[in-house]
C-alpha cells in the first residue's frame, strides 16, 4: 500500500489538514499518511515547490504526494495528477508540483478537476478536501490513473522556476530561496558552481546583503565554526546555505526570502 | 478497528499531544490515530465545538473523537463519553462535544469520571492523559460502552450554542465565529438565510464592521474576485465567509473572533 | 513492531520532520511513528531532555525514541544509541538522552556515528535524517543493536542536570524549568520536598519572582481556585507548578524559563 504524504500551507491551527486525513481514511481505511509539512508560507507556491522537490527523494518509491498551496482555488486553474518516474503527485496546476515532476521525470499527466472520484459536492474553496484527497485515496487503493482523470499533454503543466544565480567575474549574485526555523539562509547557489569558481573547503567567503558585509568560512557544518560566527556549507537541501553556530544567520544578515546576496572569495 | 481522532487546545510546543498518543498505543498497539487539530484557541470551548461539528462528517463512521478543551479540569465538571448515531465522542462535559452530538444525534451518554479504565493515578490537571485517552483506547478495542462508564441521562450534557444572527429589515446582524489562518472570516450566517433574504450569486453585499465599510461580491470562491478584493461565499464550514483574494480579510476589516458585522445588499 | 517516537526542535515550518518519517518508512514500510513533540525550544537541550524523561513512561515498553536537539551536529559530539531497561534511545550524545536514560536505567550504549546503517551520504548538518532515523528504522526491524554501532562504555554518555532547588530555613529557592503553552510555570521542586517542609494541601504559599509577590493556594488543580487566581499544584510532569485559573501564570508573575523563584509558606 503506497504511503500518502501531505504538503500544504494550511498551517496547524485550522482543522483543514485533519479533514484531509478524515477524507482519505474514509475512502481507504488502510491508508498510511505522513505529514511532509503544513508550514509552507501562505500562498507561496515556489516555497512549496522547492520543499517538495528537496524532500521527495527521501520517501519510498510509489509515495503519493498530495500538495496544496492554492491561491487560485475555485478559478480556472486545473487540478492535476502527475505520474513521475517514482511518485504520484496530486494538486493544483500552478507550478507547485513542477520542480519535483521535472526532476523526477514526468510520465503521465491527468486532469482530475472533473474526476468521478471527487467528493459529490465540490466547494469553491477547499479542493484539498473535495478533489485532491479523495483522488489520492483512490489512487492508493490501486484505481488505474486513467480512471481517476482525463489524460492530458505531459508538457502542459504550469512550470515554476527557482531563479538562477549570476556570475560577475569573481562574484556571484545569489538569492535567498528559503529561511528555516533556525534562521539558516538557503541560497540558490548549487555545489557545482562553487567547484567551477574554484572555491574550496576552508576558503573564506565575503557575503554582502544590503548594507551588511560578513565573512564566512566554507565548511561542512555550522557547528565547525566558533559560536556566533557565520559558516557557509552545502545544506541538506543541496544548495549553499549560510548559518551561524548557535545563532540566527537570517537575523544577523538582515535578510529574508527573495533577498539578494553577493558572494565572493575574500582576500 | 475504529480510527481515533484528536482535537485539543494543547498546541504543538508541549508534549501533551504526544503523551495522549503514547497512552493510546500502550493500551491498543494497533490503534490508528489522526490529529484533527491541536490549534484550538486556548480554552475556547465554543471554537473547539464548532470545529468538531464542522469536521466530523468527513471522518469514517465509527470514528472515536477525543476532544479536550478543558479549562475546568479537576473541578466538578463531568467526564463523558457520548455515543452518537455515527461516532463516539470522549471529553469534558462543558459543551465541547455538544454541537456535534446534537447534530449527529445522541444515542447514549456515559459518565466516565470514575471509569475503571482510567489510568491508575488520575492527576488534577491532565484528564486527557488520565481519563479520555485510555477510555477511548479501550473503546477502540471493543470494550462495551456500558463497562467504560456509568450510563446517565442523554439529555444531561452541557450544551453550548453558536449565536444566531438577527434580521432587521433588509440587513443581517451577524457575528464572527471563526477566523482561519488565511484571515478568512467565518460568520454565523447559514446558507438558508441568504436564500430567505433573496440574495443571489453575483449580488453585491455591503459589510460593516466597526467603522469599516466594504463591498463584497457574493460568489463561489475568493479566487473569483480580483486580487485584493473582498468576496463573500459559502465556506467549507457551511456558513457565509468573507475572504480577500490573495489577502487577509480579518486584517482588512479589522475584525476578530466574536466581533459583530452588519451585512445587507448594496444599492 | 516497536513504536518509533520523535522529539526534536525542528518546529513545524520546515520539512525536516517529514523527511525523518520518509527515511524511516523507506527502510521499514510497516514502522509506526508518533510525534512526541517538535516544539522543543531551538537548541535547548535541557528542555528536550526534561520532556523526554517526563513523557516516556506513557509510551509502550520497547518504544524507540529518536530525539534531536543538536546544536553540535557535524562537530566531534558522538551519535549514540542507548538501550535502557524499557526503551531504545537514539540521538546526539549531548545530554539530551541522559535524563531519561538514567531514570529508566542504562543497559547498553552504542556509538552509531559510523554505523553501516547510516544513509550512504552523511551531511554535516542533518544527522537526524542521515544517521538517527535510519538507525532507528533498522532497530525497529529487529537488527541486533551490536550491528547498528560500536558498543562503548555505558558510563560514557554526556549527562545534563536539572538544577536542584535549595532550602534556606523555611523558604525554597527554586527555578523555572518549563513554561507550557497555557503559561503554566513548572518549577524544579519535587513533591517530596513539599512533604519534608510540612506544606500541605490547602496551605497558602507566597511566591516571589523578581519584584512580583503573589500568594497561591496549594491545591490539586488550577481549576479549584477562583478565576484569575494563582494556584500551586503537582503538575503532570511531577514537579510543583504554578498556574492561574483561566489565565497565564508566566505573564502574571513575569517569569520565563530559568528564572528564579522564592517560595515559602505564608503567614
Amino acid at each position: 500500500m503506497p504511503l500518502i504524504a501531505l504538503l500544504t500551507d494550511y498551517g496547524y491551527k485550522d482543522p483543514y489538514v485533519g479533514i484531509l486525513k478524515g477524507v482519505i481514511k474514509r475512502i481507504n481505511p488502510a491508508a498510511e499518511i505522513v505529514d511532509l509539512t503544513h508550514g509552507v508560507e501562505r500562498q507561496n507556491i515556489r516555497e512549496g515547490a522547492l520543499i517538495l522537490k528537496s524532500s521527495a527523494k527521501y520517501f519510498p518509491p510509489g509515495t503519493i504526494f498530495v500538495a496544496v498551496v492554492d491561491p487560485g482555488v475555485g478559478s480556472q486553474r486545473r487540478s492535476i495528477l502527475v505520474k513521475t518516474r517514482n511518485y504520484i503527485l496530486v494538486g493544483p496546476d500552478n507550478g507547485l508540483l513542477s520542480l519535483l515532476a521535472i526532476e523526477d521525470g514526468i510520465e503521465e499527466v491527468y486532469d482530475i478537476g472533473e474526476s468521478r472520484y471527487r467528493l459529490e459536492r465540490v466547494s469553491g474553496t477547499f479542493h484539498g478536501r473535495d478533489i485532491f484527497a479523495p483522488v489520492a485515496a483512490y489512487a492508493s487503493l490501486g484505481v488505474p490513473l486513467s480512471e481517476l482523470g482525463e489524460r492530458v499533454d505531459s508538457n502542459s503543466i504550469q512550470v515554476i522556476e527557482i531563479p538562477k544565480p549570476s556570475v560577475h567575474g569573481e562574484s556571484v549574485r545569489a538569492r535567498v530561496i528559503y529561511v528555516d526555523v533556525y534562521g539558516n539562509v538557503l541560497t540558490n547557489v548549487e555545489p557545482w558552481l562553487l567547484d567551477s569558481l574554484g572555491w574550496r573547503m576552508g576558503d573564506t567567503l565575503l557575503v554582502e546583503a544590503g548594507s551588511a558585509r560578513r565573512e564566512c568560512t566554507l565548511t561542512r557544518s555550522f557547528s565547525l565554526v566558533k559560536v556566533g560566527e557565520l559558516a557557509c556549507y552545502i545544506s541538506s537541501f543541496d544548495y549553499l546555505e549560510l548559518g551561524v553556530n548557535m545563532g540566527d544567520a537570517s537575523r544577523e544578515l538582515g535578510v529574508r526570502l527573495d533577498d539578494e546576496l553577493v558572494i565572493r572569495k575574500a582576500g
